[in-house]
């Protein structure tokens, strides 16, 4: 028998996957939690159905939502990540060695259990000492921390259900102000191909919030379109003309470098629209 | 009864699309022909169960795959596509004004007649006075005509089956001697996500032959990945640093601009990779 595993986020346009073992499906408190071995991609972890991540190319993602604004502040010390329960930024985050501390804010404790005990590859770095576990609401977390952070990274589902009011312009306001005055955010804001309203009001909401708004984009192709973007929010340092040429190197990076940082900005037609037509 | 199209390229994960219509399927001389409108993408071309382009997303590879090599080049007048019979490339051609003639050398005369009738979006040029088209096989044209293109596109299947002597360095070395001395040549050459020795070889063949060869990448939700690669191989301009900012502008175009013309061939690490450790 064959068992192919079908990705829900676009309804007439769906991924499958062949699959060789489901190694774990559970409902949690929040969402309905599953993972599982594909011939294609290796394991992937599935929240309410939806590909949050795969072994085989989740390097493309972690490394580009975390090193786009680390390498973009001069001296990053303490970084929160938003949800990313699976590790893969809080892994890419201690890469720096300017940073001293990287909260995880986690809403689901089941996550991170199931990432540690399947996806080690993935949340290898969520034991490290300079990694501090937060179980609880992001956008509580958040409101309860003023002037903190030099990087905020919200790593989330989509913008539907548990996560929506991880996007907007209150939740935006709120990161601004938990932020250093050198402080920069990014979030991951979805496919510019399929969801373009989505993109667009993000970026809108992120702007009237931010000084320097910009969006960049990578290829993930566990993701709708395999062509995503990232919101980037800044209150003084412009990410796409950040000095970083200078700054140290990390070894072994799958996708990230810093030629990539910079070209990563420059957007198609199509995407660069939606950040100019206003409201 | 809800009908579903997959798509055949990578047999362990495969795009699904939700159809509306099946408009023909066809057995030609030389493939399985099938044009099936979608409710994702619109109207698709398959070329033996693999999609080819479809009405949603053609404008990316179609503008990428010409707009590169003629905007690099200071005065492209005799442009050569090596199949292509969808007549995408040969609308995008057409836009710059100093091309005088467009041949399309296509070897399924099926192709051009069926992409005339259900996709007049994509084919809509090839009846224009400048595109000359010509009915067989592109080795034998290419081989037959010496000095004589400023561009030549190879806009073909995969490497597999029919096309796969549009591949590789003795076909490359043909489209050398056919191009004018400050000549350029681009090829789609697949996923490097899925097809990363493909990708390798197709660029190291590219490299044997011509002075400068580059990659670069567009994000292409309809093909594997979603991430896709074309190779350049050129006599003496390089397609990077080309000087196009003085050049004329094309409006109304969806994907291509002159600064994403240049970003697209900064590579991620994995890409650059595959171009750097030889054969």
């Amino acid at each position: 028998m064959e068992m192919w595993l079908g990705e829900a986020q676009i309804k007439d346009a769906v991924m499958t996957y062949k699959v060789k073992e489901t190694l774990v499906t559970k409902k949690t408190p929040y969402q309905e939690l599953a993972i599982v071995d594909t011939y294609a991609l290796g394991r992937m972890l599935l929240l309410d159905g939806i590909v949050q991540t795969s072994i085989e190319d989740e390097y493309v993602y972690h490394e580009m939502i975390a090193h786009i604004p680390l390498f973009t502040h001069p001296n990053p010390k303490k970084v929160l990540v938003v949800g990313g329960g699976d590790g893969g930024s809080i892994r890419e985050i201690l890469k720096h060695p300017s940073v001293e501390k990287a909260v995880l804010c986690e809403i689901d404790q089941v996550v991170i259990d199931e990432c540690k005990r399947y996806l080690p590859e993935i949340s290898c770095a969520l034991d490290d000492e300079r990694c501090e576990i937060f179980i609880g609401d992001g956008i509580k977390y958040v409101h309860e921390h003023k002037n903190e952070f030099d990087v905020i990274i919200v790593d989330s589902t989509d913008p539907f259900g548990a996560a929506e009011g991880l996007f907007g312009g209150s939740f935006y306001k709120e990161i601004s102000e938990c932020l250093t005055e050198d402080g920069i955010f990014v979030a991951q804001t979805e496919s510019p191909f399929y969801l373009p309203e989505v993109v667009k009001r993000v970026y809108n909401d992120a702007k009237a919030v931010f000084p320097v708004t910009k969006l960049f984009m990578a290829g993930i192709p566990t993701y709708p379109s395999g062509y995503w973007s990232f919101t980037v929010g800044s209150k003084k340092l412009d990410p796409e003309y950040a000095e970083i040429d200078n700054k140290y190197d990390i070894e072994n990076l799958k996708y990230y470098n810093k030629r990539l940082h910079k070209a990563s900005f420059v957007l198609p037609q199509f995407i660069e629209k939606l950040t100019r037509d206003g409201k």
